[in-house]
């Protein structure tokens, strides 16, 4: 075809494989993504991109595949800063002895904004594009992710206790309103409503969520049925399930995005899937706090859209959705009894559109299709790790680490580029976290 | 201290912290390692080292954690030709359908030292010095890690079928006996008997095994309740589980290593204390088949000697032993719904020591202390995804990547120098393996 009149664009990223997460499992040889304004305007076989567009800057990487950015749907990213404070811990002796006090002397937004900060680095250099925030002070969060560019929704939290960030109910409902209304319109940093958990939020606090995340039209992130213990309590407590309980409080639907969900019933297994619940898988989590097993393959053949978190790096204990897709595709495999549970394409999927849906954010990331925004993620297939290469979905899942990860973009903006973070100082970065470091050690002394 | 006659040493090691793995979770800071001719002479202070000794060549990391070398203690290494050619697929459909056709074209000597090649390649690069093989072809096996100076110990097949490398009982007893003597005494490369599984190898050839491992001295290296399906198999054929048919034939002792060992009595975790047994861990192999979990809480708690394996990167996708230490430490607290269960120490003694004295190799690898081979790892924890750094051992093994291993040492020899393979040119092993790929496609099609 001879170029005649070419096109005009931003960028032209030419890649060995496109992975476009959308048609699902799909992956196009040779081909490059256009972008302009921020947006994809096309896919398309890179010999033909170039007879068509004349693109104001090229990347061109034969040798590596570019996929959607990789959403991250649960997250705690200040407390990136706790990082490995405390490990191989009962849950119980871990919070109360370790982690709350911890956070008693330092949180506030100053220890938000570093947390996030650093949480920003370590995602970009891991491919991660969006963050699904669940912490305190979502006011300093909303403006550490929007200073550096980075996509996120962030959390408006409500619980039934008194922390550094609101005192009673009203405080928190209050200063939740007060921050969605700042961020009206963004369009990087949006908002959801965070209630704890089912045993630290009132039917009360759940109902009035409910209300607002109806009239604001807002999603719901909520930490349930983490373990069968919070099961139990609640059938004790209320004499229903959460998930039971949460239906009761017009919770149970679309705009729920339920965090690790072990010790499911087929029978709530089937009220997701009706009432378009998003399931947030957390396996690397779910595993080291021994929390119990999500059953995904059970979820997958219900229909239930599945999303991939790493939980916070105080817990987990690192960003890493690299890692954590290929544990959520091995796991799923030996939970359900079955080899073919769970595909690589299936993990991939989740941890990018499967996201972005649980978010709302379907219509505007998660796949590489033209229209979206252009997040997206080269991954290094020509190291030797990645030898030989039969299937690009299975490389990228199971034999890939996050250090292969070469280039990111955030609506169209380079934020990662030749392994070189293009907007952060990384030695700044360290630094800083060395401080926080000795300043919560002197805390532990 | 003055330093008045220094002592000579071909080599030392200076690092932020050496993890020394005995004793037990110890971390040692601003410490030393002297070596020579290939052995540890002395771990120390850096500050007295340098005053001790006067070293041919000084190696300074005080950003960097220096280990063990890490002991794969499982692998199909000439599978790394395989790596992601068939997955998310029923076992038997992967073997019969994917694996074995492609083998049965490809299988040869020239395959297996290409692939170890290819192993040896990526276990430098992932801190990983020591390989406990399982394959055909040893004699090629031997070879090639000689070759290229890796530590490995060889399995000699016993299998009942005629395959490439024998046809007859007969004939695998001669070939294992002809290569175990040609290697006899080597300082790298050591021999261990491999019996396919309980349900592949007869009661007349394990008989023989057991006598000729008793007379020769070497250890047995055995797939064996790797799913509860092999289990019920042998209930139904030989009327015993295999554990108890492998006591009733003498092989339930200290020279064995039990790979997988998924579907367990605390019957047989008692035997397994009491008779010595190693049990060799592959968590990820065993979710991502489907296979079942290991109890490696209970395992530890009855004081069986656990290690821990990749298995093949056909199966797995990788020799990643960082990402199988984790995976290890992480799911052991799952499956024992216990998060103290199975530490970070824990995990990295498994995949260090645990690994050596189930080869029979503890009195010259698997921890650092002075007499033992100088077989080490150094770790760079100054990266951003280390920080803030507040325990080495639980940063090691939840927070860390291979990519950080920055040098590696066997028996006081360099293999890999601030990321860069000593004596293996990685552009030619990437050129080989895609020509792997090519035959391999080309006998797909």
């Amino acid at each position: 075809m001879a170029p005649s009149n070419p096109q005009p664009c931003d960028l032209l990223i030419e890649a060995g494989w496109v992975v476009p997460v959308e048609p699902h499992g799909a992956v196009l040889d040779d081909h490059a993504v256009a972008v302009t304004d921020g947006v994809i305007v096309a896919v398309l076989p890179t010999a033909e991109a170039r007879a068509r567009f004349q693109p104001a800057r090229t990347v061109s990487r034969p040798q590596s595949a570019l996929i959607p950015g990789l959403v991250n749907a649960h997250t705690h990213n200040p407390m990136s800063l706790l990082r490995g404070v405390a490990d191989d811990l009962p849950l119980m002796e871990w919070l109360q002895g370790h982690i709350w006090p911890v956070e008693a002397a330092v949180i506030g937004p100053e220890f938000v904004s570093d947390g996030v900060t650093l949480a920003i680095a370590e995602m970009l250099r891991g491919g991660t594009t969006c963050a699904n925030e669940n912490y305190f002070f979502p006011d300093a969060q909303a403006a550490t992710y929007k200073r550096h560019g980075f996509r996120a929704v962030v959390g408006l939290p409500v619980i039934d206790f008194p922390t550094a960030w609101a005192s009673t109910d009203d405080e928190y409902f209050d200063r939740a309103c007060e921050v969605h209304d700042q961020w009206r319109n963004d369009p990087l940093v949006t908002m959801a409503f965070v209630p704890h958990a089912p045993y630290t939020v009132s039917d009360a606090s759940f109902e009035r969520i409910r209300m607002l995340a109806d009239q604001l039209d807002l999603p719901v992130h909520l930490h349930t049925h983490e373990t069968a213990h919070e099961v139990e309590e609640s059938r004790e407590k209320y004499g229903q399930r959460p998930l039971a309980r949460l239906d009761r409080l017009g919770l149970v639907n679309d705009r729920l995005m339920a965090v690790h969900m072990t010790a499911l019933t087929d029978a709530e297994i089937d009220l997701c899937a009706r009432r378009g619940v998003s399931v947030v898988h957390c396996p690397e989590s779910n595993l080291k706090l021994a929390s119990g097993f999500c059953p995904v393959g059970r979820l997958e053949q219900a229909g239930v859209n599945i999303a991939i978190g790493t939980d916070g790096a105080a817990s987990n204990n690192d960003l890493d959705m690299f890692g954590e897709m290929r544990t959520a595709a091995q796991l799923a495999k030996a939970v359900a009894g079955d080899a073919a549970a769970f595909s690589a394409a299936s993990a991939l999927r989740a941890a990018t559109l499967g996201g972005a849906r649980a978010m709302g954010l379907e219509r505007s990331i998660g796949s590489i299709e033209p229209g979206k925004q252009a997040d997206l993620a080269c991954v290094d297939l020509g190291q030797l790790e990645s030898q030989p290469l039969f299937h690009v979905v299975s490389q990228l899942v199971y034999a890939t680490g996050r250090h292969q990860v070469t280039d990111v973009w955030i609506g169209g903006r380079a934020k990662l580029s030749d392994r070189q973070l293009v907007d952060l100082d990384i030695e700044q970065l360290i630094a800083n976290a060395r401080q926080w470091r000795d300043r919560i050690a002197a805390v532990r002394a």
